[in-house]
């Protein structure tokens, strides 16, 4: 362990551009974020004698990692080079060889890993493999920045269960439709695109059989709603659609809805099996119900999204479910977009949770980030639970 | 009419620095924000040989003018000067000469105003009183600026009314208290002293006798809550209390409520006489009521308010007060501030309108500006009527 520098306690030994290197190599590693899961997204950066000499990111499970890719770009030139990576190089044989061999391999001088892999594979073992091989060795370069290239991976990696963000959309006085039910559209184009660009870095999109059967909703990614700078780096033949995932525990949602026939992988929570003629990919997730009433237990549900590999879910749900999302204290993100009408007291509201006693029992909040889309406002925030 | 330039169709003739020096006269105009009503806010600058050799604003009603302060500083020094002042200066005799006559009399050169007075009382005359006296006059520069130092002010000269802003607070999911009424408090400290600063702006503050029947509120200006940057420019001295205007129908308010007994005016807009052995200073508004309920005619209402003088109104009330405002039309700007908590359905709702049967129907507002105020949102919201 004394042999790996942690950046953290930095003495002034380390040059003054690691930094400038690894953020070079985290952006390369963001590429990947709309491709690798259940993957985490990784850059690679390589240089000697002050120049960049091989670049490379992950792009899909199965395909290349970062360090590779850098290497074949580097060739023979990567010998006595410094290697700068996200994400501590793996040491194990998973669809690819470890990549800490193939930088012994080479023969380069120093790596600089923006963090440890949290993965239980992987775990300080391939900054060790390194190390014993005579490689110079330091983590720790911009890691909260490495941590949020992939918040879901590593949740996962720690818990066993995906980061869950759910997406809300509503007035400015919090209700989602009208009384008749009419809610296409509270909010703008803007914010709906915005939405796309979410669904596309998700693993999965989750939402009910009662938003199913009410709005025979896609819950796909559109790849032409995707905004510009997206499309630039994400062409079409990359798409990869996000495995859609429904709650159904009275097996209500049937092969008539548009959910269970596109492109990509639909998966139904349901508490009994029914078997159906799907014309999609369909499968079916047998769960216990939650023990209140006949809705399927989600704490297990999510359990289980985690042991499929599932890194993110991102949730598009009506007010009930929300709230019970929120009330089992499973939500990590709150992403809400807020369109600037009022629809009255007479409205739907966003959030069915149980009646509160005291305002000092209120779910409460941190605000992540707040802007403007479009004409509405955008405001993600964090649960203090 | 012609030998007045408007800046607006520069045509080189201008020294570049004209923006400069009314940009200055600006920040002085701003100084008096908490303390002219029912006065405009106006700043003066007063330049020689390109040196700054007056400066001057507007402090209360009955003190003088800013140029007549700005002239002061320069003494015989404004013999051929340049004056900037960010309204066309006055030309009738009111509580203090006209100031035209003064600019004339201390013999300036040239006046630069950044737009003519929309108070019929001036209305263009008095720049044609200084062309008439030789002087070179242009208006026009950074109009927009000094249009936004007094909205109230212009909004009444130009239509009559008070400029009404209607100030909401809510949790993210839209509520404003739970079921049992249990309201104080939504949101954060930060955010009550924002309220303040708006507050110490405003000409008068209105509520409603619910409001005060419930919470018993004061609806004053606590100089203490006030920012530090606020209290830095407007010392406890000069705290000018807004005029507290309570709808009453019913004559509900008795001396009993704090409302009545705080320093400065209350009004009290009733549709029927009511005397009580008032502590405060504390007057009735007779109104008739609005045909539709036994609620005062709040257009009527506005009107007499601005006959009164008053430039602008900051409304704290409850849902079916402020739902009836917007229905009337007669909210200019929405300020809502939510608190990153969520109350759930059960909680009681912002707005009561009528209910709608459409969502195109729905009231709509563009986005003014959006900032995080503490842990809580702001958004200033202008309705689009």
């Amino acid at each position: 362990m004394m042999t790996i520098n942690n950046s953290n306690n930095l003495t002034g030994n380390e040059p003054a551009n690691d930094e400038t290197y690894m953020r070079r190599a985290i952006e390369l590693a963001a590429l990947g974020r709309f491709t690798t899961s259940p993957n985490p997204n990784v850059g690679c950066v390589i240089v000697k004698e002050g120049k960049i000499i091989g670049e490379g990111y992950h792009h899909h499970a199965g395909g290349p990692h970062a360090e590779v890719n850098a290497l074949n770009m580097a060739g023979e030139n990567a010998k006595g080079a410094t290697v700068y990576v996200t994400l501590e190089p793996c040491s194990h044989f998973g669809k690819t060889p470890p990549c800490a061999d193939a930088l012994i391999n080479a023969g380069v001088k120093r790596v600089v890993a923006a963090m440890q892999d949290p993965n239980p594979q992987v775990a300080g073992r391939g900054l060790h493999k390194l190390v014993a091989a005579g490689i110079d060795v330091s983590h720790g370069v911009l890691m909260q920045e490495a941590e949020k290239l992939n918040i879901g991976f590593f949740k996962r990696m720690r818990t066993g269960f995906p980061y869950i963000q759910l997406k809300l959309a509503a007035s400015l006085d919090g209700k989602t439709a009208l009384a008749s039910g009419e809610s296409q559209w509270i909010t703008s184009n803007a914010s709906r695109q915005d939405v796309q660009n979410f669904r596309a870095q998700a693993s999965a999109i989750l939402t009910t059989s009662a938003t199913v059967l009410a709005d025979d909703p896609a819950m796909n990614v559109r790849w032409e709603a995707l905004s510009d700078e997206i499309k630039a780096i994400y062409p079409l033949e990359s798409l990869r659609q996000p495995i859609r995932i429904i709650t159904d525990s009275q097996n209500r949602v049937t092969p008539d809805y548009k959910i269970t026939q596109l492109a990509g992988e639909c998966l139904l929570a349901r508490t009994h099996s029914q078997q159906e003629a799907w014309q999609g990919d369909v499968s079916e997730i047998l769960l216990p119900t939650n023990g209140k009433n006949s809705s399927v237990d989600l704490v297990l549900l999510m359990m289980q999204l985690g042991k499929r590999n599932i890194n993110s879910v991102w949730v598009e749900s009506g007010a009930h479910f929300a709230g019970a999302l929120l009330e089992l204290g499973l939500v990590d993100e709150l992403i809400i977009y807020i369109a600037p009408k009022i629809l009255g007291n007479d409205a739907r509201g966003l959030l069915s949770i149980s009646p509160l006693s005291s305002l000092s029992e209120a779910p409460e909040f941190t605000i992540d980030s707040l802007q403007q889309i479009g004409p509405d406002i955008r405001v993600c925030l964090k649960p203090r639970y």
